[in-house]
């Protein structure tokens, strides 16, 4: 894609021009009857949410039909509709996060209060929410609605956001059941957790809308589908460990999974290593939002050496994930794979 | 559909059975790994929220179908299939309470508690509540996936939430708006509101649902659908005009619209005929909770004759409705639209 002066636009320029348009073709949307307020409600609330994330999971769409078309040159309209899909799963985290964010009655998302901290905003930020989850099949429409494809990538988005939101519901039971008894938190749960709530949509979803780009039948990939979720897993263990072992200046925040009696991967790992004492510790000090307590806790995570158990569970799933990717029969799915298993191996944020 | 005996089962009892088979089938979804607890959590979410209410947007697309086939015996799959999009709609109802209900700071709904006010359940409802909605695609994936009309009710489900979610933003931000000056509520606003927030998935869907089972093209039937819409503002008019002169034992409930400064039907029309002295009254005591301003408005109410200018606006509905109806092509579209309307001429409730 050039612009006027014949260089080449960057990726992410790209990206990012697709958003305006995708912008203003949703403020200018037959099916409903704006009034210039709700017009531009919908557009600072399009602005605030949607395009401040650091959009890996929308540009790992176009890197991924780029690499399943095997170096061919893309056309304008191919870019475009790989960005609207890209942009498709913004809009999914952004719902995501809006709503999230009201549930744990958090105070500030990317750099800034969360969209129902905003003045005047409120619980209207629930229904912006749906909103912007109800944006996505608007898109779908617009510029999908003739491909073959078009039924699959509806279906596509409504697997995995209901898988999501199953995830984002156990995740929030086992909070509740975990505060009475911590030895809810095992190593099936917590898999199950970010299986469900992060790995689908972060990284299935991604590559399954390339590859249905692509012509592919997704029912053809399911050994791909299983590498990326496990991947999507290992991805989320990273974040766990990083809550608490990752430097806040380069992560860009304070963890503080001790203090919120989170089902993290470091707590599951230290219940299954502690011995009859040690397991009192945590049960006597996990979850607690004191200085002391959380010290005491990190204290235990030190003694049992979680920072070695770690690299090593780190360098096992690299071995593991290479080997399966490897064995895929696609050279071009290899290399969606890889390029995504290199973007977040031995990550520092 | 014959029983046991022989007697022909009532279609309410139809329909609740269909709701058990889908509710089961939702809680054996292979799409997600339950846990003991997360299933016995969905299956009481589910209890609690979907068959609760009047079912009458439900069971009036089976009514709808079977006017359509004209009298010919319908098949056990086609009830199990027209109760099933007719428990869809409830559904997406159910979603849409439990949010409202989450948003308004409500108390109380069909007689309980709101979900959300549920001890242990608190704003988990917010995510119950989209779950709700991805059940929807889920019943539609299982029982509609080989039909012809498949990718047509997707895409009408996501047309009429997409609707309906904007309906309730401006309706949301118009009580932002109209706080700080009655003078934004206006007919044509409240035209607008009610039309998205109410009349497209209360009255077009439930319609909609029948005609796509029936193999109709709905573009064909966009005079139907204006008809509806219509319908569904003049159904709405009613419940601005129950909340306050309906009688609280017949409605079920005691009215507050004055007291939440909504933009009822009510208020706009005093608006519209007050004189400059009664629009101050109306400045000064709409919108407080106290019963001496709510005395106030209901006086005003009173002298301006609002239950005559009601009773005129109904009759002229009803005559224009029945034109309108009448002036549609199909014999059997027409006896549809003709159930509805009866259905609601002067209801009391």
């Amino acid at each position: 894609m050039a612009n006027p002066n014949g260089a080449k636009t960057d990726p992410k320029s790209t990206f990012l021009n697709v958003y305006s348009v995708l912008k203003s073709e949703l403020l200018q949307d037959p099916a409903f009857e704006f009034t210039d307020v709700s017009r531009q409600w919908v557009q600072r609330m399009l602005d605030y949410n949607v395009p401040g994330g650091k959009l890996n999971r929308g540009l790992s769409v176009i890197d991924s039909y780029k690499l399943l078309k095997e170096g061919k040159e893309l056309t304008e309209e191919e870019i475009f509709l790989a960005c609207s899909l890209g942009w498709c799963i913004e809009w999914l985290q952004a719902y995501f996060l809006v709503l999230d964010d009201i549930m744990d009655g958090s105070q500030t998302r990317r750099g800034q209060p969360c969209w129902f901290r905003v003045p005047q905003v409120g619980l209207i930020a629930a229904n912006d929410g749906i909103l912007l989850r109800n944006h996505i099949p608007r898109i779908l429409k617009k510029h999908f609605r003739e491909k073959p494809y078009y039924v699959d990538l509806l279906d596509l988005f409504n697997e995995v956001e209901f898988q999501t939101a199953c995830g984002q519901m156990i995740d929030l039971i086992t909070t509740l059941e975990g505060e009475k008894d911590l030895s809810k938190y095992t190593l099936s749960l917590h898999r199950r957790i970010v299986q469900f709530k992060t790995a689908y949509y972060s990284f299935y979803l991604p590559v399954a809308c390339a590859l249905l780009m692509a012509g592919e039948n997704l029912d053809n990939h399911i050994d791909a589908k299983n590498i990326l979720v496990e991947m999507g897993t290992y991805f989320q263990v990273q974040d766990d460990y990083l809550d608490c072992f990752g430097a806040p200046e380069t992560i860009g925040k304070i963890g503080t999974d001790i203090e919120d009696f989170k089902c993290s991967w470091l707590v599951v790992k230290a219940l299954e290593l502690s011995n009859e004492e040690q397991k009192k510790v945590l049960y006597e000090h996990y979850g607690k939002p004191e200085p002391e307590h959380v010290a005491k806790v990190k204290a235990l995570y030190n003694e049992l050496n979680l920072q070695g158990v770690f690299a090593e569970y780190e360098s096992q799933s690299y071995m593991k994930l290479t080997t399966l990717i490897e064995s895929l029969p696609s050279k071009s799915v290899q290399a969606v794979l890889k390029l995504f298993l290199g973007k977040i191996y031995k990550r520092q944020k």
